[in-house]
């Protein structure tokens, strides 16, 4: 039985030897990036469809495929948060976080930005003084609500 | 001495007593919203000319205006990250940060997007399913580069 | 200016002081006890409507009366979740978790119960071996969806 | 010697490989599913006629039914609490759980629910907004007691 | 309104202003001494009658014995288990815990030694090389069981 | 090379495999039962002639007798302080341990009682409401004494 | 109250205003200087004649001698570990503990260097390359003893 | 390529199996005892030589000889730090380490005692009350010094 | 598949084999020490004709010379930041980060050194006490700056 | 009694009132500015002469030229090194430290930099890109070395 994340690995190795990017990767399975590159490193579902394109794509063991569809456990095998590219973001919320709390609150009310019915998208901006990366992330507002199950 | 974050308390009760939204003061200052609020709570050095039009129009003592010109420590008084409103952000990174780097990488090669050049910007967007909050990260991309000062 | 978690504490306090049970108090503002008890000691904010009468029944300063309604960074002011009321819930999680999510996943699908749309209730059950603590928690299944703003 | 952790993975693949969901089989050996879940994921000893019944569903060697039996270690093999699903339960026990503590006290006395003679079941409710999950614990209530053996 | 560390500093002080030994005072309020101590110092809520009786032995203000009374959170002000006397009982655990918890499995079957409904006496022990500190811990075995409220 | 854990893993499967208790087990090789628990689990090095006897009595291999007589790192391989079984005695420790703390100096003077110099036994209880386990913790007084080596 | 880290701070500063050394405080109480410095910081208790000099030699507070004697929780009040002059010290002990304890085992058997009874000198070694910080720890040895109190 | 950690593992059993003390291979390498076992376990780089003589006594691959010249990185393969007897030290300085601070500025001024030019022995003292372990820790003293490359 | 970190692993063993030094090897392939070093050890992409000349020059696989070319999670598959080594370089930042910030802002204005475009160099520098280790880090100052995308 | 952290903040107002930089503050003085602001916020102790110049130039009291005077504990009174500006040093040694270690074993042999005999500068580098922050760390190279106290 292969876990989620080795069939990550798997899949990553073989993608760059057949030297598709993460984006045609995308385009072929059509769905978005940051979801196909989440999903295809182990951090959701993969439908057994799609496992089967990816499988196909790819030349991937049978194994690996049935590895995609499985439920994650949203946690990576280590920690990568220290990462450069990745702290940055922590960073970011550290920083800004009470300012996004505030505001969210101010437009919405009390709640949050739901982390589950939301996308992320990155794309590249331009500016005299050198191009950008651009995150946007789009979740439902979720207001606090005091509700129960009915009967 | 005021220190920035209590100066931050007091800027934001003298800002609901007066009924001003953080937006409304946003307009006043001329600045974006995501950073008049970070700035006007501590993590940014405000400008004496923004600091005195704040004191003016929240009727603030002169030393909280003189706080808000200090060089803050960018790190708030207490770990704020596990409230649920913020949690969602760094849940978000937790589990898309792989990719987010992923496809940084593969757009713009080694590298980060800067978390100093940045601005953070929330807007609402609607939805049949009922209203987003849109959180627009835009920072520059900073290639890994090996440069020395010259000379 | 009082926070609101001293806010909880002089409420307790007074509540206590007018032999006022948690559950009495819910009647009176006709909300349901867990919401009372956790808005009451600073964990949501309260109506306005609400907090005037909560001031009125046990007397309170309009300040105490004004915290009440602020918006609540939702952590406490200190950690106790190695109480041994508190950390038998933990440790539920700890032991039940993985269970709770194979569960939830096979029943609805890859998705969560929400934390925000959700209500608490803590009832008395009945059993030959002595009464027991019964905790209902009854949160909206939210579906990992990949939705984004429209337009 | 196979260990309990490892024997639940195979025995989550040898479910999933002959199409049984969990409830199904809590059903074939007549627990409830919640406890059946935990228990062949290694969470809690097995009787040997349990494991009997479940190592000629599934097919397993008898090693695996071996480890069904033994006394487990209430941990895991790693720590699963950031998974969004699991974490939602935490942070309700740390948004609520003062709360609970209050009217488990008002209600019974000074005490804690046992988390050891306890029983979890998960089900589905219903509301316009949608369909919601159902959690409910249900524990014997144990007052501080300071009792001694006698003689 | 004084918390009930705050009271339990207290007591001690006025105590040892007195000369009174916590043996004295536990046969005074006709409690085992271990939890005299403990509940003076704030680790459980204290009857009236107690209360008036420590409150009047020690010459205390009625705030402080209405502190008593409270209900606990059974957590320290700070954390003290590095103190060495303390600590060297959770090196016992750490060394000899795999062991009790054997014995306790061999012994009554699955379930915990009870923390709640539990007493805890220390006592001299004597022996040719020296007096010995005896700690008898005697808590109610409690099985793991799957009980649910009834009706 | 086998480490004294895989040491102790493997001596409890053989000892399960031949139906023999720890308790009996202690017996036929004359120690106190929670001595041999920790000492073939891997706490403490074993006497050579003990040794041989639990190899004969279990038919174990060489390797594991001589694992047995090496001087232990008295850490587990994994942390199972989280164990309900286990945490229960912590959790304990964390409540009455200021009060062990004033009732050892009270008794003794300033000191410790020694985790070294130290045994642990564990029985059973009698008591209308229910068994009770208990645990008696018989270690030697040690006061803080300033002393040198002679000469 | 004072607590005792408290009257060490105000001991330190007494001491300097008098231009009197730790040295030479040590030897008007006839006590060794680890064990002076450390008792008057907070470590240890302080018998009442010794405190009794203290306070007339520094012209101390009566609440400042009671301090002093009171029991300790030998805690620091902050964790200065990480001081460059402390550190070094828990870094040798990370560096060579393995090898103190394999030596210890090799010359007295298995046990460990008593911390209670024990006793720290700090003196000044010379050597051509500089002077040398003397460190010498001498406790009992306390061999691991399975004893336990007669009758 | 063998890591240093487990050609230390290799080199103590391969010790004991010679029935080789620790002090002994120390003479025979004419090193001092402490740095011998640090040395030999890993902690340093063994010159060539002296590796020679160590494989050639305890007859060992060319590969752990090899593993000893190597640079170490002076971490643990894992956290021994709770280990009972190394424990102790740890207590210690964390018990005087602010006295040590304090002695080692009085006599030499603002500086540490250094942990890279500095020496550790392990010996046997006696006293009445029961034979005694010392160690000296003896380092060359290193004032705060704001010195710069010439030139 | 080879990770980046097991070639580091391969690079170093076979650097050593052949009898080069790091700045040797960094000299072959016309890259600064610093660089060459972290980058054979897993913590840069290496461009591919400098890859080829690696695996040339040290006699290596294909397979170690892919790995080096890879984008690298940038952490350690170990934490060695308690190396005394590099421990003193975190004690330094420890001990004067606040006055490298103080003094950045002084001279550059609210921003900070980018870790980014940076370059790092040791080198040897002399003075009559001794030979001093200089360590030059040299990063692009990066000034906060709200900027965003055009258009 | 002053401790150094106030004295900091006050002598920063101070400094900040008057209109001095620290670059002016440390000619002032005559010392290099790494080690003036070190110095001057806590972590170093100031000759009287030095602390005396302070005061008169600030116009301070005397009791902060005093806590000036005084042996620091070289910790900072709130763990500041998730500051972003302080971060990235953290960062640069996690990326680097194990390049940095190998480079200074390959030019000095085993041993490290010291972080005592050490200075600190900070100047302003140019480069096409923009201008740089340039830290030169300047230590004495400290090689591991067995010595110990003569006589």
């Amino acid at each position: 039985m292969i876990d989620k994340h080795t069939a990550g690995l798997v899949i990553d190795e073989a993608r760059q030897d057949r030297g598709l990017t993460w984006n045609r990767l995308a385009e072929i399975i059509e769905r978005p990036p940051v979801w196909t590159v989440s999903a295809l490193l182990g951090m959701h579902p993969v439908p057994q469809a799609i496992a089967d394109v990816v499988r196909d794509e790819l030349g991937l063991d049978e194994d690996i495929a049935k590895a995609l569809t499985r439920q994650p456990v949203r946690i990576g095998p280590t920690d990568i948060s220290a990462d450069p590219t990745i702290y940055r973001f922590h960073e970011l919320i550290a920083v800004y976080g009470a300012a996004l709390k505030a505001l969210i609150h101010e437009e919405f009310g009390d709640g949050i930005m739901s982390a589950i019915n939301c996308s992320v998208a990155v794309d590249r901006g331009t500016h005299p003084d050198g191009d950008r990366v651009r995150v946007t992330i789009d979740g439902k507002f979720l207001p606090y609500a005091w509700n129960a199950s009915e009967g």
